[in-house]
């Protein structure tokens, strides 16, 4: 750690995280009826930003409303980006977090294509654990449940002028979050979306930023009034190639081998989704990242080799796909059911999660 | 006017804009140094939105800070949409808004793409003029100068579900902006961008939504870098033909006829643009608007034939453009000198923004 600058006449440790305790705790809900991302923790850690001092002031203060001039560069040019991961409870009690280091390199990778300066990796760990360790107790003790945990950081100087912000703010908030299963697995319809277009190569898509989220409500919408839960998304170039789902990444099993769309600049880096591809290989099982169209798709699905398909991502770790409709057809994946391979990386990785199985990759970290 | 809820047992005129005025007036800074967007008036508008009230307390309040959940949608999410218009002083110190109503019209539109839901046309127009009036001595009263009015729109609820928020406010902020051209019209040098994208067809390019601006900022910076003090954007499937420029729509005259990129989707309806073409109609000028590929016009630059080159927007009203930089050549446009009719165009619009030139189209709104 090093000794930074001065505040108030007192020498200050750059990374030193002062912690102001609430002192009017929440009743907590109850956690067997959560909505997802509607309550929040006690505490909510802070950082600011500005050009002369870089990050500085790292706290950890009570859950409380901010104060923003109405010309702070977020409101007019979205300057912003967030990151998403869980806390687990395990058996004995001890809270683990899941590969947060993953989710603090893509906050910064996410930062640099928005302009918008990095943090400390170090600190930003530290930061999270410290926090998650005060709100232990938010950490849901039933099955499948978990904290979910929303770094993010926003752009806050007032300015009208199109030009990166000087000031920002770095903050983490915690929700306690139910369980995506409470009946058991059940696959999701999706829809495939051919107008609309989530991102391009060259804009914003591998970044997770605000505005990806934004343009894709409307279309989101669309799908629910139809009876999707979500849309698959085309690339935006030549609508040809599968690229991913809402908020998961997709993988199919086609005639033995799993293949997921490749890294192509416009989808997200998910870190469920290589967790996934690691564990696939860890197992022997053949996994390919690909361009992968949907022409190619709908083909296998006629030869009767699209045996599985699912979404990856945070929020329902794998989410089975039982249908997917397309150009007025409906696909049936494995007859609308939970695939076997699908199902077992689910258990793999929600029990490396929650310490029920063992980690051979170290990617569970506990918070003392 | 409508007789719509109760506020506190009392009935209350749906469209009645309360007005608290500030007691404690701003010092106004010195008009012929400002920069842009860095200062604010003494007033600003709000408005409020929830599922159950809709549209609701249209409010005149002194400019101040906004308290916001840390969980609000628009910090995650981004749902958001703005608008920029200008209010101008004459000589007769009347004070005229531009076709305001076209920039309500294109709020609307915007954020019906961005699920917002839309507000009552006549209300916005009159809260505008209500709050000009009210700031009316904050109207620049210096050559080239003007008040820049700010509208826009933020999601509010705490939710951390990707899905349209409940609730939203409504705000209009302004801000005394400068002339562009304190040295006479100066030229701009514009770099063709051929790596990054801002928007494509069946994204948010024709919304004025937050995201299409952080994206485009890393560009921004690349160029501004290299000298250049825009960049022009391709479009985002075939990276091919001509978008818009930075916050600008962007003309070509070739060969006598002007031309300027077609309504595709992905670039915004700029109001400037709408009158720049009506202008030229009734002048008689041959002008369309049509898919122009960066080959054509790279062409016709080899011809002799591209004639003028401007950038149409709010801020600048006309900027002529005097270089295109384009794999790795320069190409400089009517000796990098302001054209004929760039300056016609220009000297007619502002003319008419400043009451100094006949309005036969109907554009210029008197505030009272
Ligand atoms: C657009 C998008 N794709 C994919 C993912 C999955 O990423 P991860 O596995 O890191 O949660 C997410 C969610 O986090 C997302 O928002
Ligand atoms: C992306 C973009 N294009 C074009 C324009 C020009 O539009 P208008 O003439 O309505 O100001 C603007 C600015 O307002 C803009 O932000």
């Amino acid at each position: 750690m090093k000794i930074d600058y001065r505040r108030e006449g007192e020498l200050v440790l750059k990374n030193q995280i002062d912690i102001q305790l609430s002192t009017n705790r929440k009743e907590k809900p109850s956690f067997s009826n959560l909505k997802f991302g509607k309550t929040y923790t006690d505490h909510m850690f802070i950082m600011d930003y500005s050009r002369e001092k870089g990050w500085y002031d790292p706290r950890i203060v009570p859950y409380q409303p901010i104060t923003l001039d109405p010309a702070a560069t977020i409101f007019h040019y979205g300057q912003t980006i967030f990151e998403g991961l869980k806390a687990y409870l395990s058996e004995n009690e001890e809270v683990f977090l899941f590969r947060p280091d993953e989710n603090i390199k893509r906050l910064n990778r996410s930062s640099v294509r928005m302009c918008i300066p990095e943090v400390d990796e170090e600190l930003a760990l530290e930061a999270l654990k410290k926090l998650v360790a005060i709100d232990r107790d938010w950490v849901p003790n039933m099955e499948g449940m978990s904290l979910y945990i929303r770094p993010f950081i926003i752009s806050t100087e007032p300015n009208l002028d199109v030009t990166p912000s000087q000031n920002y703010r770095f903050m983490i908030i915690m929700s306690p979050v139910g369980s995506f299963y409470k009946e058991g697995m059940d696959p999701v319809k999706i829809a495939v979306e051919s107008d609309y277009v989530r991102a391009v190569r060259g804009g914003t898509g591998n970044a997770k930023t605000a505005g990806n989220y934004a343009g894709a409500m409307l279309v989101q919408e669309k799908a629910s009034a139809s009876g999707y839960s979500q849309v698959l998304w085309l690339d935006g170039n030549e609508k040809k190639y599968i690229e991913e789902v809402g908020s998961m990444n997709v993988f199919f099993k086609i005639n033995g081998e799993v293949v997921t769309p490749e890294l192509s600049g416009s989808i997200l880096e998910g870190i469920t989704r290589k967790s996934v591809i690691e564990l696939l290989k860890y197992w022997g099982v053949p996994v390919s990242e690909r361009r992968i169209s949907i022409d190619e798709l709908h083909e296998a699905y006629q030869k009767g080799q699209l045996e599985e398909a699912f979404g990856s991502g945070t929020a329902a770790v794998i989410s089975p796909i039982g249908e997917l409709f397309w150009n007025n057809e409906k696909m049936l994946i494995n007859d609308g059911k939970t695939g076997d391979l699908s199902l077992k990386v689910y258990k793999t990785l929600t029990g490396i999660q929650t310490d029920k199985e063992e980690d051979p990759f170290g990617w569970r970290v506990k918070v003392d």
